[in-house]
C-alpha cells in the first residue's frame, strides 16, 4: 500500500502537508486538500478515518477494457468515479465481469446478496445478459456508453460521438480531403453504431463518398489495421479515422510497412487521447474524451438516481485534439 | 423582507432551529440545515453572512414563461437553480427579457459589462437574436430546452420528451384508444419540435394515425383549446394529449362546453404536472417534468462549465402521473 510519502513525492509537497490534508486540517486550502484526498483514493492509501462506517456501497462492473494503468483508456474513467464516491462518502468495488459470469448471477441478485446500493458499468456489450436485466432492475445503475429507455433507476454517460465525427470530418475537409474511412470500434457496441451513424451523416451532409466498405471494424486493437489498411488505400483512401488510438497507432505502423508516409501520404486521426497519443510517431490527432470527467460525471448521475434524481443521460463534449498526424491532402491526379 | 419568523413559520420549526440553521451551527442535522438555507433562499431572506464578498455573479435571463408564483412553470425550475447556487456559493439575478431587449445589446456584452462569468437561459425562442449568439460566446452558458452544437462552453438541460409523449401514448393505448391527437407548444420553439417528432414516432411505431390536422399547435395557453378542440372532437379523436397542463385545462372546459365528458367521451393528459393539475376537474393525468431537479441540474452543468468541463447535455427522465382524465375510450361503431 502506498504511503504518506509516495502521496508527497507524488504531489512534490511534504508530508507534513498531506498528513494535514488527509486529516482535514484547516491551515491548507480546500483545492490542495482535495488533490490529497484524489491522489490518496488513486493511491490505494486509507486511513481509518476514510473508511467511516457508515460508507454506503457501490460497484463499477468492467468488461471488455483495459483500466489497470493509466495509459489504459478505462483507468481516467474508474479513478475519476472513485475519487468523486469517495468525496459523496461512498466505498467503490472494482468487479470484473465476464459474459460467463452474467449467465450464472442475476443483477439484481448479485447486488442485494452483496449489499451494493447502485453500480456503474463500463463497457458492456449490447448482447450481455445483464443488458436486457437493465431494462427493468429496480436498483440504480449508470451505464458508460450504453442506454436503456423508460427505466428511472437506470442513467447514462458518454460523449457526444456525432459531434467528434463531424469535427474530424471538417478539419479534414478544411485540408483538402474528401476519401475518408472510419475503422470503427467492435460490432454489437451501441457506441460504434452511434459512430458509424455519425460518419454516415456527416459524410453525407458534406457530399462525400462512402460505401460498406469505407467503414469497416477494428475491435479496438492496433492489430485490426492489418486486415483494412491496405484495401482502403488501394481504394483511394486519403484519411482514416479510428474507433480508438490503438487502432490509428496500427494504422500509422500498417502505412509506413506499406510505403506510405503518415501525414503526407495518409491523415490518420484516433478516437479517446489516451496517454500513447502524443508518443507515436507521428504525435496523434485524437478526438479527445475527457476520462476522468467522464467517471465523475458517472457517479453524480448515480448519486441523483440514490437519491430518487431520474437523469435519463449526460453527454460530454468531445474536444478535437491536432497534432501531427494530419495534413494537407496530395494533389490527386485528374483522371 | 422575509424574517426568520416567516421561515419558522413555513418548516413548522422554532425561531432558535432557524437561526441555527442559517448560523451554520453544528448541533441541527445536514438536512435541516439544508431545508432552512433552501428557504431562505426560496423567501429571500439573507443574511451578512449569505451575502459574503468572494460570492460570483451568475444570471438567469427568462423569457416566455411565468415564474412569479409556485403555481406557474417557471417556479420551481428558477427556485431549484437558485438554491443550489446558492450552495455553490454562487449570486443569482433573474432578468426577465425580450426580443427587442436582445436586438438593441449583444449577449457576451452585457454579460462583461455587468460582471456576470455565466448565465441560465430559460423560454427562449429559437428565432430569438441571443440563440445565435449562444453558438459562438465564450462565456458558460446553460440553456434550458435549447441545444447548440460544438461550442464548448455551452450546455443544455431538459426532459426527454420522446419517452414522455411515448409513455403517455402506451397508456392510452392500453385504454383501447387509438385516435390520438397533440395540441403542441409554440411554433418555433425547439421542444415543440421535438414532441411533434415523438408523437410522429410514437404513433407511427404503434400503427397508429395522425396527419396535420392531429397535431396543432397550442402556444402553452389555455386559450388555444378554443380553437382545436371541437375540429379535433368531430374527426373522431378520442384522446388528446396537450403540451402543457394549461392547455390541458383548456381542453377540458372546452370537452364540456361541447357535452362530451372527460373522460369518459375523451381522455386528456397535460404536460409539466404543475400544482394546477391535481385541482382540475378531473383530476389531470400528466406528463411530469422535475422542475427543482432541472432546475438543479442546470446550475449543475453551469458549475462544470465554469469549471471547464464541458457537459454538452443533461436530460431528465418524465413521469407519467395518471390520475382521472383518462379512461378506457368507449366502443367505436362499427362503419
Amino acid at each position: 500500500m502506498a504511503t504518506i510519502k509516495d502521496i508527497a513525492n507524488r504531489l512534490g509537497v511534504s508530508v507534513s502537508t498531506v498528513s494535514k490534508g488527509l486529516n482535514g486540517a484547516s491551515d491548507i486550502s480546500e483545492q490542495l486538500r482535495q488533490a490529497v484526498l484524489d491522489t490518496a483514493v488513486e493511491m490505494g492509501y486509507t486511513t481509518k478515518q476514510m473508511r467511516g462506517r457508515d460508507r454506503k456501497k457501490i460497484c463499477l462492473f468492467v468488461e471488455n477494457m483495459d483500466y489497470e494503468t493509466p495509459e489504459q483508456f478505462g483507468y481516467d474513467i474508474i479513478l475519476g468515479f472513485r475519487q468523486e464516491a469517495f468525496r459523496g462518502n461512498y466505498d467503490v468495488t472494482v468487479i470484473p465481469v465476464t459474459p460467463l459470469f452474467q449467465s450464472t448471477e442475476k443483477y439484481d441478485t448479485y447486488m442485494l446478496k452483496n449489499g451494493y446500493v447502485g453500480a456503474f458499468i463500463v463497457g458492456f456489450a449490447l448482447q450481455d445478459d445483464w443488458m436486457s436485466q437493465f431494462s427493468s432492475t429496480n436498483i440504480p445503475t449508470v451505464l458508460f456508453d450504453n442506454y436503456v429507455r423508460k427505466n428511472p433507476c437506470v442513467g447514462s454517460i458518454g460523449t457526444d460521438s456525432a459531434e467528434g465525427i463531424d469535427d474530424a470530418i471538417v478539419h479534414l475537409i478544411h485540408q483538402g480531403h474528401s476519401r475518408i474511412a472510419l475503422i470503427n470500434g467492435s460490432r454489437h457496441s451501441m457506441i460504434s453504431e452511434q459512430r458509424r451513424q455519425a460518419y454516415i451523416d456527416s459524410m453525407t451532409s458534406h457530399g462525400l463518398p462512402f460505401s460498406e466498405a469505407t467503414m469497416p471494424y477494428g475491435y479496438y486493437v492496433a492489430d485490426a489495421a492489418k486486415d483494412h489498411v491496405s484495401s482502403l488505400l488501394s481504394m483511394g483512401i486519403t484519411a482514416i479515422l479510428c474507433g480508438n488510438d490503438l487502432i490509428a497507432s496500427g494504422v500509422i505502423t500498417e502505412c509506413t510497412l506499406h510505403g506510405y508516409k503518415v501525414p503526407e501520404d495518409v491523415s490518420v486521426i484516433g478516437f479517446d487521447d489516451i496517454p500513447i497519443s502524443t508518443k507515436l510517431n507521428p504525435p496523434l490527432t485524437t478526438i479527445r474524451q475527457d476520462r476522468i470527467e467522464l467517471g465523475k460525471s458517472g457517479f453524480y448521475t448515480l448519486h441523483s438516481l440514490l437519491n430518487h434524481v431520474s437523469i435519463s443521460r449526460t453527454l460530454l463534449r468531445p474536444q478535437l485534439v491536432v497534432r501531427k498526424s494530419t495534413a494537407m491532402a496530395r494533389p490527386q491526379p485528374v483522371l
